[in-house]
């Protein structure tokens, strides 16, 4: 893996970026991100897979980078016979969709959706890094089309002049969200805890609320009980990285604290997302542990003396008992309730 | 001001370090220890205020250096007539007293002995600033005394295997908590948030754990909550800026969102200190909002775009119903007897 600089234009152009192009996937590294702007440059899809797991790119990024990590796999195996490339492919999906522990089971959705379409693309003599490709856009896009509809909900339940707090970074429904709020006229203030220890709160979330031009606060991750009581949030809101069917809610670190610390408050907490069917409850959950290095430094300087051990859960756990509503692409659900959403069917989402 | 660098031997020697000597007061600079050790050196007893301004030195800290500061005005005052001297010495007091909003009040009990042990001296023909230094080590050893009796009862609290967590930096109490439990031969694992922006949990909490030789773990701001959870923490503790007679604890920011984690998962919190006479309720204390721009930087390196806002208050109010006991050195009080602590008198403490 290399990393390039590119200017703005590109990574505006693709807000959720990784893009497989010339035998090369480009992925934004968000761990920089805003200080810098640079791109992890992956020449095979294994390369693809570490990044993933280094958490170059987060939230929805990882969909996506790994639909690009398919298509490049295509592109690895495009000298390969028939059956070869078709294992080569299959193989790939595994390392892809395994990147993370947190996420194989929606991962392996996106992988074997790419595999079936390069698949397709070989047994008709057509080039499957192509197919796998465009494939992965029109995920994209289907994303993109369904979090706007989640942000319709969401912003229903926002006042018409009041103070929101996110948690961590959740780019499409943040940006959608934003954008809708925008559309209607709602006077919202974002105050955005930073996340540490990658910071992805004040290096990303709080970079897209003022982007888009909402007044946008940073506090630190001690801070949201305090400011619930002096500034009077009226809305706590986070993405998940899963909704179990019984209502618990896995997202990153920190949004546990305050959910407690909003019932404690008064505050309602609405999670976005689409209820995850493979995951029944938390026994079907693995929470990472992540580097302890990362909790004993800040931006690469050393905070403790040696010896001093470090935790990193990357993850918690929210019980439904901490949960307002899960807003979807049908509505907004209390978390008890989360199997009726699957009437009627549910759309393949990634 | 300058800085100086100096050995770990001056500073392990005088633990709660600020240090009046030949016309200087050298003061650690506890924001960026443990990662460098270095002293701010003040010229003039302003300068010592404008340090206690600038953070340089926290939790009981600013009330050595609020002594030692006056001990320089003596110095600065020597060639005065005795009248002009007494007057100058007032001034003193008032600067110093005054050079943080939260803690004026009992600074001025520090900086008001202090005046009345300078003014008894010149009024006897001796040197002014040899009697303030005096009061002040005086000060400084009867709160050690103090805290070691706080200290045991506190590890009353603790079982004799467990996890103990606390918030921010508390010098005088975690030390002496530490050797009391080693004293007893209990089993304590540390469990540290990093306490952002400014790190005194990574940097200077578990700094003393660590070199008192316990199992020390420092976990980030958003972890609180789920270290209860999946850790087993059998007590939180913290110290205070200020204990008010209503029960409420004024103490660094954080500790209110620890309480309330705390509440939830039924883990008990005491607090350690003193009441304070002056403070009835809350309405007697103003919250410190510090420069935002150290919640939008970690380390020196800015983490978000130009235009996004910070929101900095150095302390919250923790309410008396999410405090199981305050533990003074006369014994554990609950939050709403305090005034029970009257009885029998109180001891000049600072």
């Amino acid at each position: 893996m290399r990393r390039e600089d590119h200017g703005m234009a590109f990574m505006l152009q693709y807000e959720n970026v990784a893009w497989y192009e010339d035998g090369k996937v480009r992925i934004l590294d968000r761990r920089i991100y805003p200080t810098k702007t640079e791109f992890v440059v992956c020449d095979s899809h294994e390369e693809v897979a570490q990044a993933i797991a280094d958490m170059v790119t987060q939230s929805a990024g990882p969909y996506t980078a790994a639909g690009m990590g398919m298509a490049l796999a295509a592109y690895e195996a495009r000298d390969m016979a028939k059956d070869k490339a078709i294992e080569y492919l299959e193989k790939a999906a595994y390392t892809l969709s395994h990147a993370r522990p947190t996420t194989v089971a929606r991962m392996e959705q996106v992988t074997a959706g790419c595999f079936e379409a390069g698949k397709a693309a070989l047994e008709e003599g057509k080039k499957a890094d192509e197919a796998i490709f465009n494939r992965t856009i029109d995920s994209l896009n289907r994303r993109y089309s369904t979090m706007s509809t989640v942000a319709k909900y969401l912003v229903d339940m926002f006042p018409d002049k009041g103070n929101v707090m996110t948690q961590c970074f959740a780019e499409t429904i943040v940006g959608t969200m934003l954008r809708e709020a925008k559309a209607r006229n709602k006077d919202i203030k974002l105050f955005v805890p930073e996340t540490r220890p990658y910071l992805q709160g004040a290096r990303l979330t709080a970079s897209v609320g003022q982007g888009q031009g909402f007044d946008t606060t940073v506090i630190t991750d001690n801070m949201p009980a305090l400011t619930m009581s002096t500034k009077g949030i009226d809305v706590f809101t986070s993405a998940a990285d899963l909704i179990l069917m019984d209502g618990h809610v896995v997202n990153k670190i920190g949004t546990y604290q305050i959910a407690i610390a909003a019932k404690y408050h008064g505050v309602p907490y609405f999670v976005t997302g689409i209820p995850d069917l493979d995951h029944t409850d938390v026994s079907t959950v693995t929470i990472e542990e992540r580097d302890p290095q990362q909790v004993l430094e800040a931006r690469g300087v050393q905070n403790t003396l040696e010896g001093v051990k470090g935790y990193y859960p990357a993850f918690d756990i929210t019980p439904p008992h901490l949960v307002s509503g899960v807003v979807t692409d049908k509505g907004i659900y209390t978390p008890y309730d989360l199997n009726r959403y699957l009437e009627g069917g549910v759309k393949d989402y990634y």
